[in-house]
């Protein structure tokens, strides 16, 4: 009698094979679940579930996400600006709650009571992937292999997975693993592990999969315009060709992106756990089309919303979905902020990449009147009376001046160096 | 008989010629003032004397501010990469507040009843300097000729001080003036006003002054490493050669900087009298240095500290330096933090240049426990229990839970997509 | 010929009459506005209006704006817990915009080409009442005469206002002027200047308005309840007496707070122009509400949304109703977050008034399923892993403990005292 | 042969009596601790270590840290004006790490292996406590009976212990348990479990410890004087009376406090863990050198330090405590900037308690330039030109009137109701 149904998260991998074999002799039945998030060399969906079967999975689900992802994560990290420690632009947190969403849907479908996956015990995607489960429903139980003393004494290293896998025909690619580890979707492709574990390792130049090395980048740059309706993406035209489609449109900035060696990052970051670690990562899409918002939003958004919006939303959002708080009260809570922030953050903006660089040429909108060339020009005095400079300086000078005076008054003043 | 003695901020260009002009003939007796802070085209600083003379100033004073800029107020602002807006480096801001309190230390000693300066009425200079002379002296009156009716009455536009000049027998130089305004010192050129007013017309490829157009850099990448200690980069080291002087180290990174085209940037900012406008800025050294700063803290900052630093700190400190509140209670608060935060920013990293970009290789340190690649490591469980990561989550999701149960009671399950 | 129309703020005062009388004199028509927003002696309309007509004014206008103050204003600010400087609840600022809001409504109507009031130039409600109009309608002008130099130059205080009342037969009020200012409104009275310009001299026991001296209170506490939706007061329930309309039941608030001398401040606070000024300020019903309201959300309210909104959205928006930036795009991008985050702020809270203070005797709400007495019992182990705690202080305790061992290293251990 | 040596936090109460000979009949040595951080009805050392002794321990250690729980964690307190979720004065988070460290201090002394407590494995305390521990001595085990299942299912609630102590000779009290929980220390008692757990059940009149009733309290008010230096209580002045030792001084507050019954509060927090739990405190001298900082503050302090203060620094150090994160780099962080920003709050509060409440009389100051009676009159303009007011109004207008005026030509004018 089964122990119960089991839905994993399968990938078709080494890892994933093993535990899928490992549960099924366990006495588990298995439904196989993949989502397909724009993993790149398309996810090969006739090989995987065929593998799956041929280990005893019951089935195989794979669900296309793409768009899903898209529309309600990415293009919210955008409106947002998201970013990670200054540096990160979070690509595999955003996939997890799509993903994850995913895997509850079908663990319902065929009245699964348990959840696994293939998360290490030491990282961020076991909570991200667990936090999302118990929020999306609690009832079902989490099986996390690599957390079971049991699976970990068996498995001590990638040489005691090969040899299960030769003992029970789970049959193995025959290229070598590269040094490092990878997760990819339509936003990124992060490298982790191995020979990266040294922080002042170089990345090799073979390492990257969605940019292409800027040295061997085209000479010339490529122009393109985005244009954007209240903070997403909408219209990307590139040599005469309009893309609106959300995911083409995407996936257009990822080739653009790619073509010209844009967005790769080398970082030490803190995991949630409170572990720093060292990741890169390859995000061309999404750095072109963040920093083409971001420039829209200098020339429409209040400066004052901006500011509020800055240290409080973009933060906030950023922070939750790394910490894989993506199912809480407070990221909704959060994201009816962007979403009010962005009501007029519609226009269009020219760019150029090139050489591992992306460029603003240009930007309109008329959307907002807050740009006004004749408001901007020192020359022009239309509408605006020097004198009250003086008023606002002066006023604001009140509390500075007291200050200067006791600095004095305590024989320490200001205009020493 | 003199009206009084006023020390004039003169720069030998047309405006402030005019205005020392206009001073003398209403009766004031005038000491020009420059400061030194790295402009390029090394100031001619006999030429300068000889016009100011020439025009009637009692004596002109030429300070040599560079290393004070750099190491008082350059240094802090890599400290706690600095930033506002999400993309401005604040090369001006930076150099106001020396430049102003250099302006009154001469005041001070020639003793000049008023101080004059020959900035706009609608702009963010004026601001910044009255409110440090405010500070720094509050004794001390203010001439602001581009906010006095009877001055702005008399010019109107260029036009009027080229006619002004010719009549006061005013030296003007034959080249033409370009189509924007421009302000450099060590960190950058500011370029604004004129053609740059149409947000969406793309600055042509002569404006940069400090920085080769990307397209036009060298095809070999430049690498280098930096050096911190405690926050503060001490060290360049480039082809084999070694740069200590704060000077010469922030040229130096300048010079790499500028020959590969980093650090242009081309933005619609909001002044802060609350006008919008465009600005470019090429900030070659300065992009370089707070890369690499950001990347070491990654290594050897712990992330809450950070966290706490980054939403405080950083942004406070930029927007006090951006508003003019350099001499202020607060700026004192926050800087106090800043310094107190480097304690162990002491390491390397070891950086590439190339058309247009700026990219980390690898980064080490001693200075900090952080980082250890057997904690990082996926593989090893060494000091780790990954049962621990289950507790963690469990407790984490017991907030989650709920959230998710309401939402289903709600008829809102998070399930939905 | 009339050189214009004017809306002038017009409460029947001192001041106000002679700066009737004085626009009269100047050649402008008056159309003189009293916004009713609660003022206690309820405001004589008829009186009012009678001496008015008698100055010269071309009519009176007398809004009763009770109701919307109350319900746009006031109970946003009990909804996000308003409060300034950790102390003062806003009273004064949360009527301005709705004040200023109908004065400019009435001069549309009459066509008035001026708004003028009575504010000091040195104050915070000039900018407030002046913020307003230029956001509501920019093209009608304001005349100030308090900062006019024709009308300050004339009346140096308030010996020369009553000089000029006598030659002008502008009624003046026989009974001696209090030694100090007051503003009055349904939310509070306030009390400044004269005699209180000393910080420490205390404020005599009749200054106070709104509330009975704690001394003086009755003997027997006054027990009520309130009830709450979605953070709004409904309905409030006295000694079997229940009220539900908004400015009825507000009133009663304010009668309770009234009876038992509740809601005193005395704090020196720093206006908005930078100058620091004493007020003390009586508050018996806001007071009452808020910490009803406060204890309510510590029962029904996510603790994560809480801490964002009392870091970010409570502090904006009482900084910007205190800056006379209510009708500004950040306050209400701010507005929307407090009313999402309002969604289940509702239930009942039980409490008592007694001589000077306010108390919560219990609270109860169905709205929300966070608070379990399963759950917070220590007893209970339903539905909780002990060993989940281990786990979680594990994950927390990675980071701590690398820092004591650092602090060893350094020969700082976090053992010495 | 023994297990190893455990220090114990040993109160002699029933719970920890029963883990005392629970860790001895497991073959532990015990070393068992108690710090005297000012519980009431002063600790009676004797009878408790006689207790232990008999119950098998093999030393008693009372450590009195008064002072240094005063001095370095309660005045830190005051100084930032500790608050949490805007109520609470955190008086348990205070006293946890100076009992930790003294813990560890004694465990390192006697050369004990292993850290013991009470703490029930649901709460805050066990966080709190261990977290320190980590910190303080990473190589010292924790032994938590609570979170033990060998522990848990021997002990299911009081029954069990009392049987327990029966059949183990440990002595209990006769007089029957309140039916909730205390915990107390110098600053407050706090109340929970129990009839408590119902947060509609009013406690009851003789559950308070620390406070008088403000029912009884006396029908005259106390008033008194407090002196800060550098935001630290120095001076307590009563009745002609004057103390100045820290502890005492601190608890002259509390006997004034406790006789006029101040500072009493019953709310629902949450958890760390995040659970909700409903909570009774009081805190009669911290509620009241509370408020006396923070009135001084408003005198002496720059009000945008303070507003950075209030935003950051507060906020982070109450969390931070309240989290159990005292040992960490960002609580050491943040209060390098308290200290700071205290470096003239000197000066004077009077104050009165009475029946339930504390008022301000008045306050002076020698230590700061801010307030001043000419700048803040509204009668005098000395220093003062009313028409820079008029600039810093219209400055501050610019982005309003676009506001207003797209406002207007999307149809929703600001003036609509």
């Amino acid at each position: 009698m089964s122990k119960g149904r089991v839905c994993l998260a399968y990938s078709g991998g080494l890892d994933t094979s093993v535990i899928l074999k490992w549960l099924v002799l366990q006495g588990y039945t298995v439904v196989c679940y993949l989502a397909d998030v724009g993993q790149a060399d398309a996810v090969d969906a006739a090989a995987i579930e065929k593998k799956a079967l041929l280990l005893g999975a019951e089935r195989m689900i794979i669900a296309d996400l793409q768009k899903v992802f898209v529309e309600q994560v990415v293009f919210t990290a955008i409106q947002c600006n998201a970013i990670f420690e200054d540096r990160y632009l979070l690509g595999t947190s955003l996939a997890r709650p799509v993903i994850a969403r995913g895997q509850v849907q079908v663990a319902e479908q065929y009245n699964c009571q348990f959840l696994s996956h293939g998360c290490t015990g030491k990282g961020n995607d076991q909570v991200r992937f667990e936090l999302a489960f118990k929020a999306l429903n609690p009832s079902i139980q989490v099986i996390a292999p690599w957390r079971l003393p049991e699976f970990c004494n068996q498995f001590h290293g990638r040489q005691d997975l090969l040899k299960f896998a030769t003992e029970n025909n789970i049959p193995v690619e025959s290229s070598p693993k590269a040094p490092w580890s990878m997760d990819e979707n339509l936003v990124h492709c992060s490298y982790e592990a191995g020979i990266l574990e040294d922080p002042d390792h170089t990345p090799p130049k073979e390492l990257w999969k969605m940019t292409l090395d800027p040295l061997d980048a085209p000479d010339a740059p490529t122009e393109f315009n985005i244009h954007f309706d209240k903070g997403i993406p909408v219209k990307v035209v590139l040599g005469g060709q309009t893309t609106t489609d959300s995911v083409e449109l995407f996936k257009l900035l990822n080739k653009i992106g790619h073509d010209n060696g844009v967005g790769r990052i080398d970082i030490v970051e803190t995991r949630l756990v409170g572990i720093k670690s060292r990741g890169c990562y390859d995000t061309p899409g999404l750095t072109i089309a963040r920093l083409a918002h971001l420039d829209l939003e200098g020339l429409v958004m209040d400066a004052q919303v901006r500011d509020l919006r800055d240290q409080f939303i973009t933060r906030a959002w950023s922070r939750q979905l790394y910490n894989g708080m993506y199912f809480s009260p407070e990221r909704e809570f959060v994201e009816n902020s962007i979403v009010f922030s962005q009501h007029n953050v519609t226009g269009e903006v020219r760019m150029m990449a090139y050489k591992g660089s992306v460029y603003v040429l240009g930007r309109s909108s008329d959307a907002s009147n807050l740009y006004d060339e004749q408001d901007a020009s020192m020359d022009s005095l239309e509408g605006f009376s020097p004198a009250d400079s003086t008023g606002f300086i002066e006023i604001n000078a009140l509390r500075l001046k007291k200050y200067g005076l006791q600095k004095q008054k305590d024989g320490k003043p200001l205009t020493q160096t």
